[in-house]
């Protein structure tokens, strides 16, 4: 009987020590709005890169030369997590739904024009090399990547992209990347991950040289809408992708907590 | 010996069954994203509650008409535990900030807007009884809740407001409330909320009757810009708060999941 109790005690014992560090391990990781997985970001740090990201997201916050230092985790948890997908996902849904209530005119004229970093093809893999946009922008070592034409489709615009093909759009994309040095790695990438049938690819020229992204991409626009063209949609990571003249009938902003085009 | 190995064995299968237990509880709370202090709604709905909500701030889903059922418990959370008053702190930051950066020229042109409602002073205590917005717009409950006069001023945007009026910023408010009904109490509600000193009231006439928010908020922008004024700031809840004409130097959305007005 004493021998019974004296399992009892122990297993007990055992149950409330096990039960004390779940607690505490479950406050550590808990209550990170958006970086839950990360047991090392306080609660409060999740707290604020939520807010900063959702300034960031709004235009609220601008212009930001990197990610705030304590949101790294925050910032790499959002990105390879599954809630910048889910994102993605939710707006490409909304922008297909949009889709779904315009009639074609038939007369080749429909455009949808999609930006192309971050866009259509990811430099997810680049920016872990950057600390997920907490150094610097490199420009060097940018150009060093997006050489290799190894960036990967984003699966949910690659799904809009098709259907937008299939439904007859004439689908410009327009990129501030620079044409001589970036056409055709830009032209290959784009063809090895998919987005294939696409009307245009309007890159930077010498011309455009220097220029804003507002500025250079609202003349595009402008330029496109003088040869006839109807911009339905536009879509793009970053507010200078979709701010200016000739926007577009409906403007959809994908997340980018990584960087920041002026 | 024997009684010793037992003990061993018994104190380790406790340990790892209070350990399973927490794995289960810990894997059931975690990863909320932003609902992080309710156990009760699952991973896969603050996750997509997020998204929707980060949709909604940056204007990719619109119009919406009520919230999705499956986030009231979220957006209940984002708007009473603490992370909507973090997201307007860091708003206001960047919004004094730029006012930093301002010399006004002295002719007592420099303006700044503002809206009111959800902008200065809050109808949360109004929305707790609409689920949140999980309720569908309710005008003649509204009216009558606006009719009371106890909207609370939300205290980051009165802080701006202070700082503003002390530099000598001409604030303007800019509201669709209907003048002949809620001209009174509206006035009566701002300054026993502490906005004392603002320029001008401008509320919805019978002229602007049927207009939408976007046009009618764009043509009263004109008008201040035809009498002069430089309008260097507009805050709103609302993106047709921030949208058309004349919409200022720089816009700041204030979040609310709550309600959309187009």
């Amino acid at each position: 009987m004493e021998q019974g109790y004296r399992f009892l005690v122990l297993f007990l014992l055992a149950m409330m020590f096990s039960r004390a560090m779940c607690i505490r391990h479950h406050k550590s990781t808990n209550n990170n709005n958006g970086s839950s997985s990360s047991p090392s970001s306080s609660s409060i740090n999740g707290s604020f890169c939520l807010s900063w990201r959702l300034g960031v997201e709004t235009n609220n916050v601008l212009p930001w030369p990197t990610v705030p230092t304590e949101c790294l985790q925050y910032v790499e948890n959002y990105m390879i997590h599954g809630q910048y997908e889910q994102d993605l996902d939710l707006i490409m849904e909304q922008a297909m739904s949009f889709v779904s209530t315009i009639t074609l005119a038939g007369d080749s004229k429909d455009a949808w024009i999609l930006d192309v970093d971050d866009t259509c093809i990811s430099n997810l893999f680049y920016y872990k090399s950057k600390k997920y946009g907490c150094d610097p922008y490199d420009p060097s070592g940018f150009r060093a990547w997006a050489m290799k034409g190894w960036c990967t489709a984003i699966p949910s615009v690659l799904g809009m992209f098709n259907k937008l093909i299939d439904k007859g759009f004439k689908v410009i994309m327009l990129t501030g990347r620079d044409q001589e040095t970036l056409g055709q790695v830009t032209r290959d990438n784009l063809h090895n991950q998919g987005f294939i049938g696409y009307q245009r690819l309007v890159m930077r020229t010498a011309a455009n040289k220097g220029q804003s992204a507002v500025k250079y991409k609202s003349e595009v626009r402008k330029q496109l809408e003088d040869e006839g063209y109807r911009i339905w949609g536009n879509v793009g990571d970053q507010w200078s992708d979709l701010q200016g003249n000739s926007p577009g009938n409906r403007t959809f902003k994908l997340p980018n907590p990584m960087y920041f085009v002026p």
